[in-house]
């Protein structure tokens, strides 16, 4: 059973190559740009600058298959979980990063410190919510 | 351009109709069962209880060329942008959840105060991680 997703924008980042992106998102990163294809561009009203949103985007040419693998792609060490890595390696290649805006344009989102390459397909972007349990 | 998800496993939860389901998840909800297909038992591999994790879903029968509503379906007040909502009519409609593990079986994850339906449709767990500007 499957379901189809769309592509619905890109992100410009400075990563060229996978071999030159970090291993995860950084708040202290370089300037990186969510660009939205014309259709969507409405779906942005209402969002603020300052505000954490929650990024879904789509990692290419991934193993779909790896139920097991190590930590960064290392050689030796203890095989980990799939679920238990954030590894581009998984069923559903999709990455999620937690992120404040920068700044918002026509069709764009400023934010800092994404970990992709440029032109990575954008997914969805929704309000990021950090539930704690409630002190009692 | 689009991509193919795979559904790689469905959640157990009290709610048998969308009407049913709360509007967001809390950590205070019913117990909810994360059961994964067969095939994907071994990626649970070094997941542990007490460890928060991000559950991606799918929402089914959405309208995902909405770019304008309002917030909780309500049929008055302010429309806003798709991306400043969660809610589940979107172009791709990902839902994702941050949630501690209660317990972990074979194949099965437990959770408390998830959202959605009975029977919904997983596509990824991976640790959650929680970002916050590093104090200078």
């Amino acid at each position: 059973m499957t379901a189809e997703l769309k592509f619905i924008g890109h992100i410009e980042t400075p990563y060229k190559d996978p071999s030159e992106c970090p291993r995860n998102i950084s708040l202290d990163g370089p300037q990186c740009t969510i660009i939205l294809d014309p259709d969507y561009h409405e779906g942005l009203t209402s969002l603020e600058v300052g505000q954490h949103i929650l990024v879904l985007y789509w990692f290419e040419n991934t193993d779909r298959s790896r139920m097991l693998q190590r930590p960064g792609g290392r050689p030796t060490g203890d095989l980990r979980g799939t679920f238990a890595l954030r590894s581009p390696h998984r069923p559903n290649p999709i990455a999620a990063a937690v992120l404040p805006i920068a700044e918002i344009g026509e069709g764009r989102i400023t934010v800092y410190g994404l970990d992709c390459c440029n032109g990575t397909k954008l997914l969805d972007i929704k309000p990021a919510i950090h539930l704690e349990k409630p002190t009692e």
